[in-house]
């Protein structure tokens, strides 16, 4: 059995366990939300600023992803947002059998957002499927201009992008807002980007009215 | 055959390219430098600076790994250092094959330092040896404090660290350098660990050094 057959077999495996988180979360009417970005794009962050921005709006519920510690299960939970922590060890994505398995230590019915936070990398998690509704990029202003031309699939498959960090625009002279969403614009098929600072709260309630959209 | 099988005998197929890549560069007295580190860590700044600082010290040379675009490539010939671009396309590391045949296009007589900038992740080009002497990881201050605990392999691998982008330090009021030499003392055996602005020029002239040393 060749690489290419195992990969197959394990995406297969992988999209049958995702049908069935999303059943799961269609049947206790939560949106899931696969959240993804770079390490340090501030996802964690995102999240703490929404739920805050959210107030008894929205409930917000939280599976973390990392290959170790639960430090940001915790950070979620010292926000007030029902957290769970899954660390994948070696793996530098989360699976939907993982998230599969914390949903089983989740209170769904207490919750009307899902965030799947997944580990920090802008490669393999766009290609695990884990059961969301939509999928939402955390891109930070401090990584530079081409990081959509260069990881292209993760933007391919958002369905929006989270310009992260705009609080520092004024302190980064060489980063042009409008090459990040020319850049943007090349890979996504239909570009949404909303810009925002989880430091002075720039496109919190843009954001929560995109999540009430999409719900 | 099983999963864990196939990437065994890929690991063991890549190593001993690897080798053999090492034995090329030792026999051309190359000293070869693995540059792994997130997406916007910095990696094509610390090289472009590198090269500035280094003048006629040392001839500088790279290969310069990406999924797509040769965006880096292109950068850092125009910073008059030799240099290839590797495409990746869904692979989220480079692997000894594909800086094998990268090494078939390179006049490594030409130079001293011959850098690999690898794939921005901090997972799994840390799995990969490429045949490098040493691995360097940059890591942003805009990444957060915790980045050396959640992707402890990256730093438990690293024989330097290079903390980049302090020159934006006045502006992150919650980072703090002494949490983050903290973090990766906890991880990496023997800590190293060089400040580094491409904007400023903070840490070039050190981390010159540290590489003469190496080599």
């Amino acid at each position: 059995m060749c690489k290419v057959d195992v990969q197959e077999r394990i995406l297969a495996k992988n999209e049958s366990t995702a049908d069935h988180n999303r059943s799961h979360m269609r049947a206790a009417g939560v949106l899931c939300v696969n959240l993804m970005g770079s390490p340090g794009a501030g996802k964690t962050a995102v999240l703490e600023a929404t739920s805050r921005g959210a107030s008894n709006d929205l409930s917000i519920g939280a599976i973390a992803g990392d290959l170790a510690t639960d430090n940001d299960a915790r950070r979620l939970q010292a926000a007030g947002i029902q957290a769970e922590a899954v660390n994948t060890g070696s793996m530098c994505h989360l699976d939907a059998e993982l998230v599969h398995r914390a949903l089983h230590h989740f209170r769904l019915d207490d919750v009307d957002l899902l965030f799947i936070e997944n580990v920090g990398n802008l490669v393999c998690p766009a290609v695990y499927d884990l059961g969301q509704a939509v999928n939402v990029v955390a891109l930070s202003v401090t990584e530079g201009e081409d990081k959509p031309l260069k990881y292209p699939t993760m933007f391919a498959k958002a369905d929006l992008v989270l310009l992260t960090k705009t609080d520092l625009l004024p302190h980064l002279p060489n980063v042009s807002m409008q090459a990040i969403h020319d850049a943007i614009a090349r890979v996504m098929p239909r570009p949404r980007v909303i810009s925002f600072s989880a430091v002075d709260g720039t496109g919190v309630n843009q954001f929560l009215e995109w999540l009430k959209e999409a719900a």
